[in-house]
């Protein structure tokens, strides 16, 4: 056998035959002989087969299911993701990108945290091939997958007036985020299109875990005038406004009508409303503009905007003041 | 400013003023510097700061909550965690670990679905830190952090029989993964213990994702002489059960006793009986495990083993014939 029969099957190159790769592989795991990665991608040309994608919160199941529409695009480009979480800290994110590019990555993806991206100007004019996902880059253009925010919490809202509601909460995520701030544009102007009067009357933000949620929800249930009903602007914010009105099963409160932004698991067993989305079709178009990038890197950048649904499960279908029959309202 | 100046602040050293460290990384950013990583990796002995992971399946939230306790514990350290899904591939799996092997990881982390490690004898001879997670290795002793399985299973078994049930089923995974067949043998050794003639009479395997169990968990059910209690081997397999137990939440079959074995979001709410470990700390401990054999590459290897721990929560305490009162069983 040829040295460079040996170096094909250890490079994972075709035109080798089953018996003889694993010939090669048997001696060279027995010589404990590893091929130098890092020279092998240089002589591609310093590029990887890898590719790199900093998420935001790697425990968020959004960023996991985002996580998994892309690997399953790149893996039939022959391409293998990586995924490194920035914890939503914007100076881990820079050293993240950082770290990856110098990599060398064949394509990097980025939920990002920061609102300024402009140190990656040069390898975008160089053509590294870079997409933003849920969130807008900063500062440059570069490709970007996100949701239709605005338009999805839209329709939520005048999903709950259409049932009669007037005193219609929103509870929220941190203002800094794009993503919540296109979220209450979209529900505010909603509103005010329906014709009432103080839109911004219950909206509640800086929300961001399940339990700041549940303390929120319950506040805004002990006001005077509390509202009727509720939009929660992401699948943390549901979980939490569901411990406040749904307290272990028993004595739910059925008389509050309850839309959540972001599907979630179990969301059918417990008859929850959702803007829902194609979450791994969002993995998936961002991976296609990164292959797309790879195989034309002149291109202008591209913006994808994936849609929303409205999904009607019973909670966001509570009509003002008529709770269910036969559930008594608690509280 | 000096050139030596200039590269400790690329290098993220210490000891350099912020102000000094700005005007660097500004000018560094303006003539599109990036340092060389790989270069800079060689440099401090060929290994990176950057620590892999080999997931099963990206997509299960079990996975990324253990990526995010072993992050939690790697960054104290200032280690940086990079994650991979094998998707449960066996070739993707050694493609995975080969290629982060190659590129010097300063540890790694495998969730394993493979049976042979052998391969990787001559790296853990060679002190390389491999930490094996939820599955131990094949073929060769390595560190390993793995739940008690065995005792956790025959803990929920054991209170489905003191609530009075006989006939008790396991909804149970793949008969080829390791945590399946540890969990498996719990059961049935705790239903025999209890004298129970036929513990195997109610098993069911080859479940592996939500609907698979549902249709099981339907079928069960069905039967002519239906078992009163099930115990689902994992998260997956507890939300199949629940859309066949709870089919929308209305006319809830509440005869049933129900205990799951892994906790999940909402199962508070849910009120589903689970056995429950601290899945951050079984990152933690490996993590841990990681960093020590860093410091020590000599010592042999390790097994932790994370306890387990009953949670009830009102789906597990459901008494043989005795439907909680006003509830009415349907089917």
């Amino acid at each position: 056998m040829s040295l460079k029969t040996a170096s094909r099957v250890l490079n994972n190159e075709p035109s080798v035959s089953e018996s003889t790769r694993l010939k090669v592989r048997a001696a060279a795991d027995a010589l404990g002989f590893r091929r130098n990665a890092v020279a092998a991608d240089l002589a591609r040309g310093g590029v990887s087969r890898l590719v790199g994608f900093v998420t935001g919160d790697i425990a968020n199941p959004f960023y996991s299911d985002l996580a998994s529409g892309i690997e399953r695009e790149l893996r039939k480009h022959g391409l293998q993701l990586i995924t490194a979480s920035s914890d939503e800290d914007v100076d881990r994110e820079r050293e993240l990108i950082d770290a990856l590019i110098e990599r060398r990555v064949a394509a990097l993806f980025i939920a990002p945290t920061a609102d300024d991206h402009s140190y990656l100007r040069s390898e975008l004019a160089d053509g590294v091939p870079i997409v933003f996902l849920d969130r807008p880059p900063g500062g440059i253009d570069a490709d970007t997958v996100v949701l239709d925010n605005r338009a999805g919490a839209a329709a939520a809202a005048r999903h709950l007036v259409d049932q009669g509601h007037r005193r219609i909460a929103l509870a929220g995520d941190l203002p800094r985020l794009w993503t919540f701030r296109e979220r209450r544009e979209g529900f505010v102007n909603a509103l005010r299109d329906a014709g009432i009067g103080d839109p911004e009357r219950y909206v509640r933000d800086g929300l961001h875990d399940a339990e700041t949620a549940r303390v929120a929800v319950e506040e805004l249930l002990a006001l005077d005038e509390p509202p009727t009903a509720i939009l929660t602007a992401n699948n943390k914010i549901t979980q939490g406004a569901l411990r406040a009105l749904h307290p272990a099963a028993r004595g739910a409160r059925r008389d509050v009508a309850l839309v959540g932004f972001d599907d979630f698991e179990l969301a059918d067993i417990l008859q929850v409303s959702v803007v829902g989305y194609e979450v791994s079709a969002m993995g998936q178009e961002a991976a296609r503009l990164a292959v797309a990038r790879i195989e034309s890197p002149g291109e202008p950048a591209h913006l994808r905007v994936v849609p929303t649904v409205l999904i009607a499960r019973g909670s966001g279908e509570i009509a003002l003041a008529a709770p269910l029959e036969g559930v008594p309202a608690v509280g």
